[in-house]
C-alpha cells in the first residue's frame, strides 16, 4: 500500500513541480566544462538568441560574445543584446552570449606575478595567487571555444568582453592573441598592474608590428576619475589614460575610448557594454523605409560591413521575413517580390 | 504490464526533464491574473530581487517596479535592477520587478479615442482601437497592486515605468492620479498623441493645483531629434520639449528630463532605464570607508533619504551584514560593535 502510494504520489508531485517550473522565465542554461588546461570544472552560462530554436526559419548561425565574470554581468548583458537585435530596426545580430563564471578569478584574469598592500589596511597583501592569464586563455581558446563550436550553431565573428581585471585581461589576450578574437571590450581595465606592464607590452607589440592588425575592433571605457581616485588608486586613470595615447596613434585598428563622467568603477560596464556593442556593429542598422524605395540597399549595406568586420555577414532569414511582411502590408509589391527573390536564394530548402 | 510500464517510467521521465529544469537561469516566473476591470486574463512577469529567498537574513519587503511593455523590457531591465543594487556599492535598494504583457497596447495606453494616418501609407488608419488608459489604470491600482502585495513582500514605494506610448501612460496616470505611485517613468513619450492633449492636461492641473505634488518623481527620456523626425514624426520631439517647460516650471516636483542625442526611439530606454533609477534613488548610495570612520553616518543618510523619498527606508539586514563582514575584515572594532548593534535594533529574531 505505501508503495503503491509512494507510485502514484510521486508523478503527481513531479507533475506539480514541473508545471510551476514550466512558468518560469528562462534566460539561458548552464554548462559544466572540465578543463584539462585548469585541471577543473568551469561553469558556463550559455544565452541562446530568440531565434535559435525557431523552426519556421532554417537553423542559424550566430556571433558569439565571451563575457567574463558571468556571474555578475549574464543577466542584463543577455537583455540587452536581444533588445537591441530586434527587428525591424536591430543595430546588432543576433548573438550567442556565454557567461564564464570565476574559480581563481585574480589568478585567471591577471597575466603576471605581482602584488599589492590593500588601500583599506596596509597590512593585508593582496592578489597573492595572480598571474596566470596565459593558461585561462588556453582554455579558453582550445577548450571553451570548440566545446561552444561544437554544441551551438556558432558563425565564425567572436567578442571578448571583460571589466576591471577582465579589461586587463582583454587587453592582455588583444595584444598577445590578436587573432583569438574579432573585437575585444575592456571596461575600466586594470592597467595600472604589475607597474603598468600593458603600457609596455603595447609599445613592444607596435616596435615589434609597426601597427595592431586591421579589421579588429578594440572598445575602452573608462568611469569618472574623481570617483575613482576617490575610492581606488589613480594610477588606474593614468594607465588607462597613457594606453590610449598609445593607441591612438595607430590608425589601422577600429578603435574607440569612451569616458564616462558620472559612472564608478563598479557601474561603468552596464553602458560600456551598450556603446562597445553598438560600437563594433556599427553599419548593421538597415533602413527598412529606404528598402521599400531602392531594395538592392541591403546587400550593398552588408557587403560594406562584412569588409569593415573583416568576416562575412548575410541578411537572416527572420529578418527578411520581417522585410517581406513589411513590403506586402504596405503595398511594395516590387520590393516583396525583391525579398522573397533574395530569401530563396539565402534560405532555399532545397 | 503497461499500465506498470507507464507508472515507473513517468517519474523517470519528469524526474530527467526535471533534473535538466533545474539547470536553466531563471529569473522570473509567469502569473496569470484575471481582471474583472478589463474582462480579460492577464499575464504577469515577477522578478524577484537576490536576498528574496535568502533564509539567513530576517524576510525583507521591497519596492515595486510597475514596466510596461513586459515582453520587451523585462530581461534587460530585472538584470539592470540586480546589477546597480549589488552590495556594497548599491546605488538603488533591490526591487521587485513586475512585468505586464501586453495584450491590447494601444486600448490600454492612450488616454484619448484619437487616430493617425500611416505615416508609410496613408491608406491606412492607425490606432482605431485607441483611448481605454482609465481602465487600464483602474486594473492597475484595484486588482494588480493587491495582487502583488498579496502575494510578495512589498514595501510602499512603487515606480511606474513606460516608453513611447506607455511613457504617454505614465504621464497621463502622473497628472490623472498623481497618488498612484511614488515616481514615474516615461521614455520618449508619445506626447504628440491627440494633438498634445498631456500639454493641455498639464496646463489645467497647474490652474487648479498651483503646484505638482512633492516628494514625488517624474522622469522624462527623449531621443534623438533628427533621428525621430527621419523615421516618424517631429511633433513627437515638440510636444516633449513643450511639456518639459511647463514642469520645469514648478519647482515642487523632484523632475529630470534626460536628452540621448546618440539614441533613436526604440533604443532610447536601455540608458533612460538606467539614468531614471539613478535619479529616483538619488542619496541611496553609502560609502562604506566613511561608515568606518562615523557609524552614525548610516542612519543620518537614511533618515535624509526617506526624507527625500517621501516614505521610509531603512538599511537591509543584507547590507548590514555586508558593513559588519567589512569593519571586521579592516579591524575596525567599534564600528563592527556599532553596526552588529544596529542590526539587532532592527532586526532581533526576538
Amino acid at each position: 500500500m505505501n508503495n503503491w502510494f509512494k507510485m502514484i504520489y510521486l508523478p503527481l508531485f513531479l507533475l506539480f513541480t514541473l508545471g510551476k517550473a514550466q512558468e518560469k522565465l528562462i534566460i539561458g542554461e548552464k554548462q559544466n566544462v572540465f578543463s584539462k588546461v585548469l585541471n577543473e570544472n568551469r561553469e558556463i552560462w550559455i544565452h541562446l538568441p530568440k531565434t535559435y530554436d525557431d523552426n519556421t526559419i532554417s537553423p542559424a548561425k550566430y556571433p558569439v560574445i565571451y563575457l567574463l565574470d558571468g556571474e555578475i554581468n549574464f543577466e542584463y548583458y543577455t537583455g540587452l543584446t536581444d533588445f537591441i537585435a530586434r527587428t525591424p530596426y536591430a543595430d546588432i545580430p543576433e548573438c550567442i552570449v556565454v557567461g564564464i563564471k570565476n574559480t581563481e578569478r585574480t589568478r585567471d584574469l591577471t597575466p603576471t606575478k605581482a602584488q599589492k598592500k590593500s588601500p583599506v589596511n596596509p597590512d593585508v597583501i593582496l592578489f597573492a595567487d595572480s598571474g596566470e592569464s596565459e593558461n585561462f586563455v588556453k582554455f579558453m581558446q582550445e577548450e571553451l571555444k570548440p566545446f561552444i563550436s561544437k554544441n551551438y550553431r556558432t558563425q565564425g565573428y567572436s567578442v571578448l568582453v571583460g571589466h576591471s581585471f577582465g579589461g586587463l585581461f582583454a587587453i592582455s589576450t588583444f595584444l598577445s592573441h590578436p587573432d583569438y578574437f574579432n573585437a575585444y571590450v575592456a571596461n575600466d581595465p586594470s592597467l595600472w598592474w604589475d607597474n603598468k606592464i600593458m603600457i609596455s607590452r603595447a609599445k613592444d607589440y607596435l616596435e615589434k608590428n609597426k601597427k595592431f592588425p586591421a579589421k579588429k575592433s578594440l572598445y575602452v571605457s573608462q568611469a569618472d576619475n574623481e570617483e575613482q581616485q576617490k575610492n581606488w588608486n589613480s594610477d588606474m586613470t593614468q594607465a588607462i589614460e597613457e594606453f590610449k595615447g598609445i593607441i591612438e596613434k595607430n590608425g589601422s585598428l577600429n578603435y574607440k575610448h569612451s569616458f564616462f563622467g558620472g559612472e564608478t568603477h563598479g557601474t561603468v560596464s552596464y553602458p560600456g557594454n551598450y556603446e562597445s556593442l553598438k560600437f563594433i556593429f556599427k553599419g548593421f542598422r538597415s533602413d527598412i523605409k529606404q528598402l521599400a524605395k531602392n531594395p538592392k540597399l541591403l546587400e550593398d549595406d552588408y557587403k560594406k560591413f562584412s569588409e569593415k568586420m573583416g568576416a562575412e555577414f548575410t541578411p537572416s532569414e527572420a529578418y527578411l521575413n520581417v522585410v517581406i511582411k513589411f513590403m506586402k502590408s504596405n503595398g511594395f509589391k516590387e520590393s516583396e517580390t525583391y525579398f522573397t527573390n533574395l530569401k530563396d536564394l539565402y534560405y532555399s530548402k532545397k
